[in-house]
């Protein structure tokens, strides 16, 4: 296979005009957007305004001559059509961790009968700590986690169960769930589902209103390139808003959050997911960042994270210096997300040795490399050029050249 | 009074140079730096590196290059200086809301044989709904918020008592609570004390080491200027740290986060009370403010905020045209915070027609006038200056030229 077909490939490609709205050094090729993802120009301008005019010049009146009051609810909005929610369903706030442990209190008090939180095993370990979390508060006589394996999901899935929760895309591998199919088995016994939609949400074309989906979460700094730690997001269907119950009850999830009453009374739909004041300078450059996806259509977002993806594969493949990576992703596209993932016994030095020569990518521990792909900024030939490199510093046993201390993280 | 006196005050004023250190609209007179802090220059510059170079440039690697990951605890130890706290007691995390719902929750568990959470009638209502939903969920056999006004606090804490929250300084009246003397009255019935510091964090001299503080929470967009819905801050004594338990569990606050095991592990201390990841951009520019209090001695903070308190009481007191305003903050400066308000039947539009004029008050239902004096930034001349218009427009009824729709207004 040559660099031509790369080429070919980007010259066909209808979403290549998007990378231009990208502060990206050109001579990076970044492999890690499902960790954090690139900066959108219009951010920079965004944050420039909120600081220096919204807040230095228009101060406390910016709540409302500048909207932040409703920022939450507008971001969510934004955030919506990506996930195939209707209307007044999705708001911006918090965390995942918060906005999961809101989500999943709600659920439990929704099933009173029931006292499982179904997940699985590899689920991303920081949507298991809420869990538990939950379950050492309210006892496990009331809610406790139960975890299987990936292939025991579906047969798990009793009456006992309150709510199934996990995560679309593995963190680690890539798999994807069948969602639809996972809420139906759930909804028949009578459990609801929470979906983990943080490396979904802006690179999967998703249905979640079709799909029956009860709640998701979903993070801003991924896909949705909203910068470090940007704060995350709530989908609550429709036909749940009035049971919400959710325990973080703050004064911006009440009715009238400036009549200032000292009985809590939630404001209708998912407004009452609200909790504290919201970080508007971070919640407002990802407002900003959305508007790379105005006008994009998932299903060509997919299609073209699918071509990536497969080059990649194919080109690691036809290498006979790269037989020692492990392919440790779905071998078929259709059953994994936009990233692969490859075991190898020096991943960690690969890694460092890819960063060093402009390719970055992500490291798993023990042993795992991680290859993301936002198809919005990342081209073919960024991916042929990522395995030329690849296969040289594997052949070369470049890695071992590099010495490193431990280096921490973050997804 | 003339402004001549003003002037002098001013010019003998030892924090008068500070004020340069904040963009501020010369024309502009801010007495609502209570609600959000006035813009540091510092945080321009931070700001547009850290979306920019930190972000944009050196993406994910910035964990580690530019100490993302490091932030909660450095920007935690820069605030513990103005609560009178010792290193490795404070940390910076997502809003005063969750934080109180951490700590009431990790307070209650230390108290399993009590159930009652103590508080008055008029405390800041969003520190209320949070207790209320603690006690939603945990059950009222648990855990019940018990309001009581402010003269009967003090009778009302029992050995039934698990926990004190209240906070330090009234946000209508400004009252201020005497903490020492309710925290070891609480300790004496075997009770903890939760502070909410707001309202004094950054403007008063706080000891809540010596004073034998379990624990408190503030926010940042206050008097320490983070900016719009800046992340918030928690207090844990060193003497608690091993009986944390609070149910928020993400994998910040977990002992190896990026070792990715499934079970949660706190981390020592107060980092344990992290928990999803955090809004580095707020949090990166909360670090930048608090560059404004280096060198700063708090006790002629306080001696500032209260010349330029008794300045404007004197100045009301005098005239005999704003007789009609109604002082309800404590006559005496020792005994209220950084603040002045005053009940008016037309305090609305009294408070639209000066910030049409300039002067940015506050509002709150149903009659107040809410001054607050920021001393980094407010100077007599600003606070003679302010109520010569307020005079104007109270004696000629400027106000009823107004018409306003409802605004809504964060504190």
């Amino acid at each position: 296979m040559t660099s031509q077909l790369a080429v070919e490939l980007d010259q066909a490609d209808v979403l290549a005009h998007k990378r231009q709205e990208f502060k990206l050094d050109p001579g990076l090729i970044y492999l890690d957007g499902n960790s954090l993802g690139a900066l959108p120009l219009a951010c920079i301008e965004r944050a420039r305004d909120v600081v220096e005019n919204q807040w230095g010049r228009d101060l406390i009146s910016s709540w409302n001559t500048h909207h932040w009051i409703e920022l939450p609810a507008q971001v969510g909005e934004k955030i919506a059509p990506l996930l195939g929610a209707a209307t007044g369903q999705v708001i911006c706030c918090d965390s995942i961790s918060v906005n999961l442990f809101k989500i999943l209190s709600c659920a439990i008090s929704m099933r009173p009968a029931r006292r499982l939180i179904l997940s699985q095993h590899d689920n991303f370990p920081a949507d298991l700590y809420i869990a538990q979390g939950l379950s050492e508060m309210l006892g496990a006589e009331n809610c406790e986690l139960q975890l299987v394996n990936d292939p025991e999901i579906e047969g798990n899935i009793t009456e006992e169960v309150a709510v199934v929760v996990l995560t679309h895309v593995n963190y680690k591998s890539g798999k994807l769930h069948n969602i639809e199919r996972i809420t139906h088995l759930a909804h028949e016994k009578g459990a609801l589902v929470i979906w983990d939609l943080a490396h979904s949400t802006g690179v999967l074309s998703l249905e979640i209103d079709k799909w029956n989906v009860d709640f998701a979460v979903g993070c801003g700094y991924k896909y949705l390139n909203g910068g470090p730690g940007s704060p995350a997001f709530i989908y609550a269907a429709t036909r749940h808003h009035n049971a919400i119950k959710q325990p973080l009850t703050g004064w911006m999830g009440h009715s009238q959050p400036f009549a200032f009453s000292k009985q809590y009374q939630p404001a209708s739909g998912v407004q009452q997911f609200l909790s504290g004041t919201p970080g508007i300078l971070s919640m407002s450059v990802l407002d900003a960042a959305m508007e790379v996806y105005a006008g994009v259509d998932l299903h060509q977002v997919r299609d073209k994270s699918i071509s990536l993806g497969e080059l990649f594969l194919a080109l690691v493949n036809e290498k006979q210096e790269l037989s020692s990576l492990i392919l440790s992703s779905p071998a078929q596209s259709a059953d994994r997300g936009s990233q692969l993932a490859f075991s190898h016994p020096h991943a960690f030095d690969i890694s460092q040795a890819l960063i060093d020569a402009g390719i970055v990518v992500d490291f798993r521990s023990p042993d795992i490399l991680r290859f993301g792909f936002a198809p919005l900024y990342v081209s073919h030939f960024d991916v042929y050029k990522a395995v030329q490199v690849l296969a040289e510093i594997v052949s070369k046993k470049i890695y071992l050249n590099h010495k490193y201390g431990m280096r921490q993280k973050v997804t």
